[in-house]
């Protein structure tokens, strides 16, 4: 096991980045077509081709989950990314063309410091989207960066600069269980001004620092605080989690719901107005099926705990952004533990 | 009255098209950024940035929608049209930048005889939709083309060549009601073999032959034909409607329900498992409240009447695709009437 996504057999994941516009795509690559659903509960989502996952849509099969900077200028990157899977013969048939499909959802980092030239000067430089999310599905494989890297590489929380995480576990009856997250949080990952992090109880090992829960949460480490204040921005975590299980579409759509009670127990606060957050749900269907209510139960809470251990990754392995007023990060502020 | 959607104040649409792919996008631009939502009745969509358009999100105005073939490669032209919009300082502001809202839906060309280079040679051709989408953009004007245009140009309907169509009303409370729609129907518009389309009860003057409706309809005309049998292929009807009214985001979704029923009473089968229809409602506001359930019930019979008159003028205006297998267009088949 590697605590990455890509420890459930046939997701790889690949990273590009944009260092000087400090933004970045990531691509999950299915080595074949999945089903998947997704589950919004953020209230400012940016997205690309998720209607159709939707229980009640005829499409219930994937390709691939791009995870974004960019905010709505990101969503090009699911384009580049389907250039790949054509170029693969990648996807199901239709009028004699094999259409593969590539979702997506993305994060706001368009105020991080990077030059974001196609803002600038719109009409002669594009975004770097498309490229990005071609150059991440081309780099798909079992080991990738976590951190700032990928979609992460321009993501933040409101006190910490955040970024790509990943973690995986095997489920009583046999699953295995795989969470991929980019943290741009509207809120926080750790509890107040110290090193710990709300995720801490589902820590497997010293994935994050090993540091534990604090015994009491003191009231002022309490007191909310989230982007935006007064200024309105908008932020969000983006996930995919992924299972061998076999699933129906809307067996994936649970599975998602039941993964950002991940979110839940991982940032406060989440799910937010002005927050994006989704979370994709894959079920690749190696292992057998996992539908009944017991077993879906036990992968949706896999997946909350997977996905909770992803986004504290996320944030204990990003490295700060090369600018004056960015945000630090978890190890600079509080040294490796 | 242009009898086009752009009748309309505040709302512009520019189309551009590939010929040599038989292809092409349609942009409808607001002035002023615009309440909207969506209602995705058919079962097989691909769409962009519509997930912030339902009443539980956050943000409320968009300043584009997009109209484009290309199926799930299409999806890349909004991007397009937000570099235009950027260019023009539209959006509301987040964090110093302003950030324009392009949403958009595709329908499904890839199989019209165009030649669609990007497929064949993924890795060196780029699709050319996000390109189409700035250029639709920038053509955006209160005049605009019908038939096989823009985001017409490669579409079809089961036995006759679909295209780009429009229409608009003034209601008894005074607002006026515009539609626009690209008819790739999975089904047809016409009734049986003869010239006269099942939209014919709401044809004003002879915007689409005059013709009206048969007394009768005989039962071989009443068997259900439709794109994709026995092989499966997608089709899709998308469509915005707008209005001068001023709606909330959840009264616009109630217009964009109702006005799916336009699509019901043009075309036969609509809304079918293969077949994304999404239908996006816009509200101006400029002509004072219309979200009184009595204003709202006369609106979105307007919208609908003015969606069904819109698809009936998109087959009516085409002209067939230069290939050899391409479907007749109506006035080649049927005479000018």
């Amino acid at each position: 096991m590697r605590n990455l996504i890509t420890d459930v057999p046939g997701v790889l994941v690949g990273n590009a980045q944009d260092r000087r516009a400090a933004t970045g795509v990531t691509v999950a690559l299915f080595e074949q077509s999945t089903v998947a659903s997704v589950a919004t509960l953020g209230g400012a989502p940016g997205s690309r081709a998720v209607t159709l996952l939707e229980p009640e849509m005829t499409r219930g099969m994937i390709d691939a989950v791009v995870l974004s900077g960019g905010s709505l200028f990101g969503l090009d990157a699911a384009g580049g990314a389907t250039a790949v899977l054509v170029s693969q013969k990648r996807g199901a048939m239709f009028g004699g063309i094999t259409l593969p499909v590539a979702v997506q959802a993305i994060l706001f980092d368009l105020v991080n410091g990077g030059e974001k030239d196609w803002i600038k000067q719109p009409m002669t430089h594009k975004p770097p989207y498309w490229d990005l999310g071609r150059d991440a599905a081309l780099a798909a494989s079992a080991e990738f960066a976590l951190g700032t890297a990928g979609a992460g590489v321009g993501a933040t929380t409101v006190n910490l600069k955040g970024g790509l995480g990943s973690a995986s576990m095997r489920t009583q009856q046999g699953f295995t269980v795989g969470a991929l997250a980019a943290v741009n949080a509207v809120g926080s990952a750790t509890i107040g001004d110290g090193p710990q992090f709300w995720a801490a109880a589902y820590e497997q090992g010293s994935e994050f620092g090993g540091l534990g829960w604090p015994t009491r949460v003191p009231a002022e480490a309490l007191a909310i605080r989230f982007k935006g204040q007064p200024a309105p921005v908008t932020a969000t975590t983006i996930a995919l989690v992924a299972t061998d299980a076999k699933l129906s579409k809307a067996e994936c759509k649970r599975l998602a719901i039941m993964a950002n009670d991940g979110l839940a127990r991982a940032l406060r606060p989440v799910h937010a107005p002005n927050d994006g957050d989704t979370v994709f749900a894959a079920a690749t269907g190696h292992a057998g099926p996992g539908g009944e209510p017991p077993v879906l139960t036990e992968l949706g809470a896999a997946a909350a705990d997977c996905l909770a251990r992803a986004v504290a990754r996320g944030v204990y392995e990003a490295t700060a952004l090369p600018y004056a007023k960015a945000l630090p990060d978890w190890r600079s502020k509080f040294g490796r533990q």
